[in-house]
């Protein structure tokens, strides 16, 4: 039951993995130039790459926590999330509105998945 | 260790089930129109419910995060979870002020819990 | 498969312990008057104590939320982090600004870990 890290930096490390479960970081876009839209795919482009090296994927998710920065993007937020959720088996999700460590920052999506058996 | 969901929407599903843990979507009250106590009554409700389905209840919470829209609510809001939670069994718990989905929604409160043995 | 508390208050409890996770209440200064430097450090030194308490510790963090009440503190709270995270075993993180409980908490900190085995 050691925790196994991935993408391990200074300050923080982008995934813990621990008795079958993963925990990511939350993610950002790294081009904060990008519209909600664009943002938004990237950030879940992010989590795609992130649960695969953890031997898990968008299927297993098992909690989503959405920080937007500001309500009024939430139904174009949506509708991304919407095409890249597998239907049947979509996430407990929580969303609020909080301001993110940069201002360009629009979404921080952070997620808890399990691991393929 | 497959992750079984209960109340699969297509944009979310309100319970996730893994390895003994159970994981809440954020819950709200349906009717946003009731003032603070009623929309933390209704809110506490739904999560008695969800656990319940979930071989759980409010003595195995092992997180809670809540996340009110105003800090002058605080007050309120802990009366209805003071008088809910089980002596000897509270959870920890994080409390925020953050903007919710719809401005009419006053508290969304967000659970983990363990199965019942 | 039972759930151990520690420091069981009324309202909440600072610790819970479930199949090798501890997850912990969001974490506050309780000398509010102190600067962001001192706040995160007081924070930070009630992490440790309660991981010590659970058989965890700093190494074996699973994921770290922090919500900052101003993010013109962030630089400032992010050095002490730096200086107290384990290097090789820094842990998912995510940060957003909220308004506290207490207009003076400055930070709240909430921590899941994985026991030791």
């Amino acid at each position: 039951m050691a925790v196994i890290r991935h993408h391990v930096e200074a300050r923080y490390s982008d995934t813990a993995i621990h008795n079958g479960t993963v925990y990511l970081a939350g993610q950002i876009a790294e081009d904060a130039t990008q519209d909600i839209t664009g943002q938004t795919r990237e950030v879940l482009g992010h989590i795609d790459r992130l649960l695969a090296e953890a031997n898990s994927d968008k299927s297993q998710l098992l909690m989503v926590q959405i920080f937007i920065s500001d309500l009024a993007n939430f139904a174009a937020m949506n509708a991304v999330w919407d095409a890249w959720v597998v239907p049947g088996h979509t996430p407990p999700r929580a969303t609020v509105e909080a301001k993110l460590a940069d201002p360009k920052l629009l979404v921080e999506i952070v997620v808890t998945a399990a691991q393929k058996s």
